[in-house]
């Protein structure tokens, strides 16, 4: 049997967490910490250090994640009915851009292999996209997309793929709600996925409340009219439509003419500096701050230093952590558009009767997490420790390179589907309890953070950060080697299991308002 | 050409609306209202069929739609630029089951071939079903459910197809909101609609808010626990489980237990009681209240007769129209059930900061619809005239027989999950701009409101109720025509379009809470 292994992060902890597979039994004597367990203590949870009173604060990551309800002796577990969750930082009361990172040393000469597109930005697949303005249109489109898999693509060697851009928006919402700028910019903004390479062609219904007009219509600043030709819009209800076959050769048709220019496209080599990487976690255990997201924020780092992009998201799992956010901003804006998120995200969460406690999971607990703050504090450490350059509101197409929060809810579904919108290339998502995630457009790299998920699910794993638990491999270690299965994924030159099995999740586009 | 033909619905109304296809022009004389239209006005639009002054009420279906904005002459157009819109119907000035319809005469004799349930329930089609606890596995499930069609559905005849009952919900969302009530009564009652025979399996992550335990658990009083046994639920997460293909073929063996008993039922004739019809519109023009969704109410009331249920649905197309409703309630508790469901919106809207107006399309509008007044005296037309005898919130399971209330949002896809979940095994679907919207659980027969539609999609509209607009047939006789063949899509004798094509709509659970 291995040693028993104690992780404490931050010399200022008063808490450690069991690293051995299985957990740790009452009375194992940890030499490295001289000390003596008083319970059994499951892997991945909290064992006390010290003896921690009453009210005590309970530190993990230098940061207090809760409080002690009774009085804990050394080697207790440290469960959620021990613990009191503290109040979340004060939004009115937070360091604003006080301690951006210098720049970081630049990297050169590091590459992939994508897609080069008009707009400037590089796609790490070649796919046709089929946009949809509302649900309606959903079976037909699937009907169609079935086709072209099976009789047309072949005729196209150097597309990809097709995917049907469906949703559940478009219409039996409450379009004019101050809130439906969230889904109708996200979509918007998904036809404009650098995947996609910049071909646009609409499938609407005609009677809906999400017209193609107003889907392609000027968003904001970073999301001007797409420019789609009237030809290019097959609505179903046009008198010129005969019936089912009709649509169907119709919606043929225009793809076509979109497959064929999408087949001119050729991969080239590229400067990393077009990566544009979603970081994501899901299903996380007490192991994900230590291992599998230190080594994602790392991989950060070096992404920006190529003067890539890197995003991060998920604000009911930063909440917590944004007094250690807002000094990183790269300026006071962006640290005042860190608060607005939060601040929107608390008030959404209020009129709904909760707040950010009711992001923790069975799972999460079950991995060790006993609630929200210690959650975030590994959750942020995705950012690895660049400035924060800019912030997005969800589904929000980004105006910098580097560093950006985009706002996004933490549903593992919902922020894929944004990070998409915000034009997220590559995924890299990680997870401690394991899940068989997968996004149909952009390739997701999945990340385990124990080496026991990697070796059960083998075919559906990417990666594993589990070797740092033990000490084999050192955080760098792992963010360099995920780094390269970055550009090696970005470049097709490795699938993905999600891509390789084809598995995928539904587009889940946020929406925030009423649905009449 | 057609003769020019007007169609006044109640001998108060002062508006009447445009038959003839592409609407009728200026100049025009009806002999038949001896008046001359100053405008020219599009099919299904309104004309004044005598002078209105500024703030005169307008007046269709013998109920006021809205005032005058300006002063209108005889023959004017009556679009929205001339409309207001009333103040909905006060929900504390209520006349409370007043005037319940006295029990309609019975009908016996009526039968059809259905699937008889252990519960008493009888289903429509023979399916397996695949019950989600989380959107986590959905890319999982729709992998094994394209093995069990291709290789496991051949060596099962009997059984009429596989499904996954994929969702957005389950993990990422606020589970102990209020509101959450909805979401889980949802998916638990899904699992229970009578096309599924009763068999019962449950592919799950582990690390999900909503555990199996959880979404199987009683919901209330019509919603007992799922008596499942552990040998059904597939968690991926579980140690077993050494990856991908393992989860596949853990789930195949599940499903084959289940497909074998399934396999051993059979059609037989029962009673029409037993028929549980979602009645439905979308995509509504001005002809929708005049022809398909009053035929449907007399198909709704023959199926009543029979000792049948029929559910209507889509609170915003009701709520304008609720004060013709508390009085046919059964009785006052109905009255007040209904009265809560209204309520139950107008504060869920106004939480979104908008109101029930956010209900109509562009569409509607463009088919003379101006305003939700108008819309929901269409729509609340396909309830017949029965007594509603019971009102279940959204995604409830009834306790009674006869016409029901069951609260839903308007929006097609959420309102047609919702009803599945409360047991529709037949859905009809009224349409005048038309749509290709389908279920795949759920037989939905899709009824036009004007030939024009009908023969343009003859292969997606299955029956029209056209001919009623133009004097050619009855509504009662429409109204038969679609029950006889209610009968025959309830018997598999028939197969509705969407069914022949494939064409379904994804599943639309209605959340009203926040997600994280």
């Amino acid at each position: 049997m291995q040693r028993p292994l104690l992780i404490q992060i931050h010399a200022q902890d008063n808490v450690a967490i069991v690293v051995n597979d299985g957990g740790l039994p009452k009375g194992t004597y940890i030499e490295e910490h001289q000390i003596t367990l008083v319970d059994d203590i499951p892997q991945g949870h909290k064992v006390t250090l010290s003896h921690l009173k009453l009210d005590d604060p309970i530190i993990r990551y230098g940061e207090i994640i809760g409080y002690a309800n009774e009085d804990l002796p050394q080697g207790r577990w440290v469960n959620e009915a021990v613990t009191r969750m503290p109040t979340p930082p004060n939004l009115n009361e937070l360091e604003m851009a006080t301690r951006p990172a210098p720049k970081l040393e630049s990297l050169t000469g590091y590459t992939f292999q994508g897609y080069k597109n008009a707009d400037g930005s590089v796609g790490t697949k070649n796919l046709l996209a089929i946009t949809t303005s509302v649900n309606c249109v959903e079976g037909i489109v699937d009907y169609v997309v079935k086709i072209i898999e099976r009789e047309v693509l072949p005729k196209y060697p150097n597309v990809d793929g097709v995917v049907g851009l469906n949703h559940l928006y478009g219409c039996g919402v409450a379009i004019d709600a101050p809130a439906a700028v969230v889904p109708i910019r996200t979509i918007h903004n998904l036809a404009l996925n650098p995947n996609f390479g910049g071909e646009v062609m609409v499938v609407s219904l005609g009677c809906e409340k999400l017209q193609p007009e107003r889907l392609l219509n000027e968003v904001d600043a970073n999301s001007k009219r797409i420019p789609v030709a009237d030809a290019d819009i097959v609505r179903l209800q046009d008198e010129r439509h005969l019936g089912f076959q009709d649509m169907i050769d119709h919606i043929l048709a225009v793809a076509e003419i979109h497959l064929q220019k999408l087949n001119q496209r050729q991969r080239e080599t590229v400067s990393a500096e077009h990566l544009v990487v979603g970081m994501q976690c899901g299903g996380s255990d007490a192991f994900s701050g230590v291992t599998s997201n230190p080594a994602v924020g790392f991989a950060a780092d070096l992404i920006v230093r190529c003067g890539g992009t890197v995003m991060f998201s998920e604000v009911t799992e930063v909440r917590d952590g944004i007094h250690l956010l807002t000094p990183r901003a790269a300026d006071e804006q962006v640290a005042k558009d860190l608060i607005r998120e939060m601040q929107w995200y608390d008030d959404y969460l209020a009129a709904g009767r909760v707040d950010r406690s009711a992001n923790t999971t069975p799972g999460n607990k079950k991995g060790g997490l006993n609630n929200i703050v210690e959650k975030a504090m590994g959750s942020i450490a995705k950012s690895g420790t660049s400035a924060i350059v800019e912030v997005l509101s969800p589904g929000q197409k980004p105006s910098k390179k580097g560093l950006i929060f985009a706002a996004t809810p933490s549903s593992d579904f919902i922020c894929g589907t944004q990070q998409m919108a915000s034009g997220i290339t590559v995924q890299v998502f990680t997870t401690g309890r394991g899940t068989p995630y997968g996004l149909a457009a952009v390739p997701v790299i999945k990340m385990a953070s124990r080496n026991n998920i990697a070796n059960r699910w083998s075919d559906l794993i990417d990666i594993s950060a589990g070797d740092i638990a033990i000490g084999k491999k050192s955080i760098e270690q792992v963010g360099w080697e995920l780094f390269e299965l970055i550009l090696a994924v970005a470049s097709g030159e490795k699938q993905t299991w999600s891509d390789k099995w084809g598995i995928h999740n539904s587009l889940a586009v946020f929406n925030p308002a009423p649905v009449t």
